[in-house]
């Protein structure tokens, strides 16, 4: 049968690592998942509660099309807990996770052919969403004393009618503050471009609160997500705000596109919202886990590292010693029992020479493999 | 902010009826629905049962992105049992609803800019997602005595890479038999054109089963989900038959696009997938609703009726009574307490004389609004 060009999408290159940490676990090894994008913890107690009551009480069938009215509100208030503002949920749109939110974002912004600037560094699924959609991934290459984001004079000059950041960001970890985000969406602004604000790592932050877009503008797209900061990744839900004139357009994307979100995970996230001790603990732990790594990667020789301020990641310039990224990921896994992920998903140009740790996993596990990687890095010689 | 093309996607008509009902509800007035697309019952107790289990057994993370092996290896055993087909479990994708499905099929096989042609009347998300994902929906007239489904000689000299039918048929409930679905594929594939059928409402079928395009090629795109017949519309799980050599660039744009359908649906859906008592006295149910559709429509004046084969709907030509179907739906909701769906969401060039009724919803509504449409069309003067 006939293929399409678009559907040509980029395989992860993670994904061998990962095959390989299955098969190694599968024949009875201990592997320290450092690779996975995704808390080890499930959905908060009360959120699991609330769908099994209401799974009882009714059906669930399709809600509208922007979510349910009770959970729109609710994540309007969020916007006032979390950063003072004072959010219309009329604004709120529930979607399917952030991919979701994604594909209602550029279909509702950008046509065929259109260049849309992304970081590299960045998530591997920008690049392939807007390829899928027949739009063209702009990397810029961000440097790392701009903590891997992208300024404003990078983008002059390119013909892009959008922007998309991430804060904090995949895989680096690092944030955006106030004064670089005004930057970059007056940037947007003057160029007429629409600006696209990945925060999906929001909550997950640990020496500064992290900035949404919208404490800057209310004309731009912020995209989050129930999947990190309230540990429901395979629910598949979260949320995006958008300007007040373009809740129409994307309410009937969204109908068309995917009818609603799952309406048991809509049930669910509602009462993740209020499960804030449980998603503390959570948060406690990562910063445990952080302060282990920011000790322990330094100790086994991985010194260049991107400031982390938020999510659960840690970016290590390893071009020093390899520029094969993903040789070297198989070696640590093989010889040290750690999966980590090599740059090159997300960074094609420059990832041979980076390494991407997740400390997403059990504090134990962090120590563990910190101690193995530790001993792989001296036996091959890069440290004393 | 700017605005695309192609996210000027249509509004759906019958919303202004549906307010309408929920207005008329909110006054304390009884509306007999006729105008929803889903079952009324909830996903089956064993899904529930299931699901119930799975969220205090650990968390549900991400799945693989074509979802859960048992799940995929338990709908290719359902071809077996529907069917008797052998099906390889690894042609199996796991999608979020048959509109998740539908969003990887356009993107895998066509480019922007392409023609897909559709019958008309048909699902209207058709027309809509082809044009959010740049491509060009061409409505294929379809005719009575076609039983509402197309033909090849309709088809000739259009230009299509692609074609999309639907057996049993939403908004006719017409299916189509072994002989013409291979007609139709045997058209598809020697245009060089890419068949996808679109059997969502299969196992809600009366006098004869429905037919799968597998039956006739493996070299199809076969669109299924747990909505209707599995009565789990708002959980947004559905799956995809795809040919051998699509699964892996199906399953990179799922990665992508999607990451995974929700993990909380697909534990229900594999329990649903062995609900059969339960669901067989869904069926029983809608077969009654049929039965007495047949004898009150009739009665009620409304005698040009598509042959209803299989689904919960009757598609009705009333352009003898009127040419404003959405009119007559207002009136019809106003006077006699009864929502229906006039024609034009399906049919943009002839759907204002025609009107959906629906009998998803509970027998003794269904009892009361075929009362209701009777009293209305003899008040009217349309029989006697």
């Amino acid at each position: 049968m006939r293929n399409s060009r678009r559907g040509e999408v980029d395989p992860f290159i993670v994904m061998d690592v990962m095959e390989a940490a299955r098969a190694a676990e599968a024949a009875g090894r201990h592997i320290v998942h450092m690779e996975v994008g995704q808390p080890g913890t499930p959905a908060p107690a009360a959120a699991r509660a609330a769908l099994a009551q209401a799974m009882e009480a009714g059906p669930l069938g399709y809600t509208v099309a922007l979510g349910l009215p009770e959970l729109r509100a609710r994540i309007a208030r969020l916007y006032g807990e979390w950063y003072g503002l004072d959010l219309d949920p009329a604004r709120v749109v529930v979607t399917a996770g952030s991919s979701g939110a994604f594909v209602l974002a550029f279909t509702a912004l950008f046509d065929a052919g259109e260049r849309v600037g992304i970081g590299a560094p960045g998530y591997p699924s920008y690049r392939q969403i807007l390829r899928a959609l027949d739009l063209e991934a702009v990397d810029i290459p961000t440097q790392p004393e701009n903590r891997y984001q992208p300024v404003p004079a990078e983008l002059e000059g390119q013909g892009l009618p959008g922007l998309l950041v991430a804060s904090p960001a995949n895989p680096t970890g690092t944030m955006l503050g106030r004064d670089d985000l005004a930057r970059l969406i007056g940037w947007a602004q003057g160029a007429g471009a629409a600006f696209v604000s990945d925060e999906i790592y929001h909550g997950i932050e640990y020496e500064a609160k992290a900035v949404t877009a919208l404490e800057v503008s209310d004309d731009v797209y912020v995209i989050n997500s129930f999947s990190k900061y309230f540990s429901m990744t395979g629910w598949r839900v979260g949320w995006m705000v958008v300007p007040p004139d373009h809740v129409r357009r994307v309410e009937r994307l969204a109908q068309n596109l995917f009818i609603c979100p799952s309406h048991a995970a809509q049930v669910a996230a509602l009462a993740a919202l209020d499960a804030g001790e449980e998603l503390r603990a959570n948060l406690a732990a990562y910063a445990e886990n952080r302060r282990l790594m920011l000790e322990g990667l330094p100790k086994a020789g991985f010194t260049e590292i991107a400031p982390p301020d938020g999510a659960f990641y840690v970016y290590a310039d390893v071009s020093a010693i390899t520029d094969d990224s993903l040789g070297f990921a198989k070696a640590i896994l093989e010889e040290a029992g750690v999966a980590v992920t090599p740059g090159l998903d997300f960074d094609p140009a420059r990832g041979g020479g980076t390494l991407r740790f997740s400390y997403a996993t059990g504090t134990a596990d962090i120590r563990e493999g910190l101690a193995r990687l530790e001993a792989f890095m001296r036996a091959r010689g890069h440290i004393a």
